[in-house]
């Protein structure tokens, strides 16, 4: 069987009249004699409602009945999709979790498949029907409802791909693909049309939304290759694929920066063996996320300057925590909100000498001041002042030629 | 156990805040030492947002996922009450059909319950849990969800008091019981203690909307006790039960009214036998329910005239169907929107002689038309113009002393 898992995002079915397009996209991977699996997000706006109701009920609402609560819009949606493909002439039903069964594992809320019953949906596809699967959800062990947790419709869809070992994965959404960077910060960003494991984990993490973090890790552990399109225009999309399936003379594949970041720099600190540890573990215990570290030399060895970036809506938290900290001693905490974290990704840069220059070059051309630095194998990051963002993205998309 | 089966109405659970106050009125039963199943409708509006959505997909939206798609409805409302409960220091969890399950027989959108599985929820009664079970659900033998039709998650509560032996089962809803008529209609309407099914039968046939026909007729061949009460007054309501109980000196216990109905006269019918069969026979075929008949006795043998009421939607349909039957032949057909059908509804007037005399005369008094009587058992009724409606409640409420 030539199988391809098609999963709609909240967007894709988030009105009636989507849902009909999106009976027509169904259709068309029918008539290239594809077997289709569909997986479906709830419609959009209907899960926020349903966790705001939740969180009326309870500040604390039972994760248990969080999932039943959640789970209930993928149900919806997905009666909506095989409903219009009945009624354009299609065999088609819904399937939730709890019917094909998709079995988790772990905690409420943040359930992990394990393992996808495939032989009721292998004898529907095989008598012709097009299985509508709710995505995000599964059942435990205790046949209770679970859900995934964030961007679960799309991991729902790779593991499906995965079980059935689908020839393509194509995820629906209301972007046209995957951008060189954000469009709403940068206008002259392109779509990228191909795009590796790797690069696209780094956009994720640094702050494209198109698809989550751990998606994406699942499709690269399974060797899931990935399309991301848009459900609105008919186009081509950005694909999502294994290092070695790339053909590329560009250097970088994309630029992300970052909003939400804070510089927190301790000044004057006790310069002593474990000193860093010492600062990093409370707030690593309290789920501070400490980003980007930069320790001056210190002259005499005697104290020293830390610098580090957390998400600014820990800087309260981390304060706290620091001034509290009696196992450290500092002159002065100094914290900065006006900072923004820009990065260049590309797994070209590994063969490629010269790439922090260029950058650092570009940069300081436009007059930027770097604060701090950070490098990996396939991506160089900057903090720069909140205020140069724009022009640093412009400057690098250029230098790079990322606009071509 | 001491078992109660509480069900909530879509309004009784309509907003957050009444899903809290039902949360209240659960742990008043806990505390009173009972073992509460608790069965919940979806939240009002919810039901009607999810079928005009199927209704856009489809005019002739598949039945099966129409199922699918209303039941969320349900699932989502158990959530929130059990997630409640949880808030409130409560053990307590949903229970969708197919978790329990609840097996049910017949078409999709009207299947029956044929059987419920009481293992798992008795044990987690043992464990001190509130189940709370979602209504109007249910799974076919193919795993599919179904659903029961209107008033269905009286039905689940009925069913589930039977099947668990419950001590009580109260409907909890926005009224605070079976009122002895239409308060909208005439404000001295009173709230009826108690009742019989036989009574509440004709009184919901006649178009008191508390209870849907099928779920009284459940109860009844179950015997099951149904309390009907307002979920946001504490006040007692209506007690629905078997004859015998009934202690009532009241010769009847309801009036009630259509506004909905038309009148027919087929004028100058060649009356032969057979006639009447000729006539209604293809009304009955089209789903046309014709309701109080007379036809008035023919002088010479030869012509008669035949009245019969219907509703007024079917109208259009019965002219066209009368119309084209080639069988009978008439001389004129009489159709009349302006009626309201009137009836007195008590298992009183069994053992009462006279309560017809008494009707007509109150009617007549007060120069109130009778244009077709029909009479059974425990109930009286009477087609009058509809402009007279009021005044004849009024006349018939004092009458028999229902102001009392």
């Amino acid at each position: 069987m030539k199988i391809v898992v098609l999963k709609f995002g909240g967007t894709s079915v988030g009105t009636i009249k989507r849902i009909k397009k999106v009976a027509k996209i169904i259709v068309s991977y029918v008539k290239k004699k594809y077997k289709v699996i569909v997986v479906s997000s709830a419609m959009s706006g209907i899960t926020n409602e349903l966790v705001k109701k939740s969180q009326r009920i309870s500040d604390t609402f039972n994760p248990s009945e969080y999932d039943v609560l959640v789970s209930s819009g993928e149900q919806a949606a997905c009666a909506l999709i095989a409903g219009r493909l009945n009624h354009i002439g299609y065999k088609s039903r819904s399937w939730m979790g709890w019917q094909i069964p998709i079995l988790t594992e772990g905690d409420h809320k943040v359930s992990k498949i394990n393992q996808i019953k495939k032989n009721k949906i292998k004898s529907y596809l095989k008598s012709g029907g097009i299985p509508i699967v709710a995505g995000f959800q599964g059942i435990n062990l205790s046949q209770r409802i679970t859900t995934l947790g964030r961007g679960g419709s799309d991991l729902t869809a790779i593991i499906i791909a995965k079980f059935f070992a689908a020839q393509k994965c194509v995820i629906y959404t209301d972007v046209e693909g995957v951008m060189t960077t954000d469009p709403r910060i940068y206008k002259k960003a392109k779509k990228i049309k191909i795009i590796s494991y790797e690069e696209m984990l780094e956009m994720a993490s640094l702050g494209s939304k198109v698809m989550q973090s751990n998606s994406i890790q699942d499709a690269r552990l399974n060797r899931i290759n990935i399309d991301v399109k848009s459900s609105f225009v008919k186009k081509n999309g950005t694909l999502i694929t294994k290092r070695k399936n790339i053909v590329n003379n560009k250097i970088i594949t994309g630029i992300s920066s970052t909003k939400n970041d804070a510089k927190v720099t301790l000044v004057g600190v006790k310069d002593k063996p474990g000193i860093a540890a010492s600062i990093f573990k409370p707030l690593s215990k309290n789920y501070i996320n400490v980003d980007m570290v930069v320790q001056n030399i210190s002259a005499d060895g005697n104290e020293t300057d830390l610098t580090f970036t957390i998400k600014s809506e820990d800087v309260k938290k981390t304060k706290k925590l620091l001034k509290q900290n009696r196992k450290i001693k500092f002159k002065n905490l100094i914290i900065d909100k006006g900072v923004s974290k820009v990065s260049i990704i590309g797994v070209g840069m590994i063969t490629t000498p010269g790439v922090t220059y260029r950058m650092f070059q570009a940069l300081s051309k436009r007059n930027i001041n770097i604060l701090v630095i950070s490098t990996s194998e396939i991506k160089i990051s900057v903090l720069i002042s909140k205020k140069h963002v724009v022009k640093a993205i412009s400057a690098l998309h250029k230098e790079f030629k990322l606009d071509k």
